[in-house]
């Protein structure tokens, strides 16, 4: 048998839990705006990736972390591992089949 | 000259930079909680991994992301992500320096 797990280390774990499915039912909405762009870009023959789009994006995200106590490098990395599966999406609509 | 962009494009673009400041500030706070229970394992001797809790927290993640219509794989890949970067800070926390 394990020793049982100190109480506020349970309780910081509900509220890492709490804040998970919070972010994951944001990030559900997040690809939902995604796609309909996906839709849009592909409709008027724009390309999936915006480089200058994702440089602006990586700029205000990293001010926001710092501002919010979140280290910006990994903000940075975030972002870029949310795009690069918007990418992934966006050439799978704009794709012949 | 670029193009101007379609309004709408303008529109989902607003909403997703809105979302994703959303999910900064939460990220920031849950670094604050798992902080925290770095410090704990340490001061516990605990280890930093927990293969164990990890996996409720994947099948757990999957579930709702699967609810919320996001794809249960992308959840997973992201809840990694996030603890690959949790667990580099518990390292930290717990190596003597």
């Amino acid at each position: 048998m394990t020793d049982p797990l100190p109480p506020e280390l349970v309780d910081l774990r509900r509220s890492i839990d709490n804040i998970d499915a919070a972010v994951v039912h944001l990030l559900a909405e997040r690809f939902k705006c995604t796609q309909q762009v996906g839709r849009l870009k592909a409709a008027q023959g724009m390309p999936p990736a915006d480089p200058e789009r994702e440089e602006a994006q990586v700029t205000r995200l990293r001010e926001l972390a710092d501002a919010a106590g979140l280290d910006p490098v990994f903000a940075e990395k975030f972002l870029n591992f949310v795009i690069a599966e918007v990418i992934h999406h966006h050439r799978q609509i704009s794709e012949p089949r």
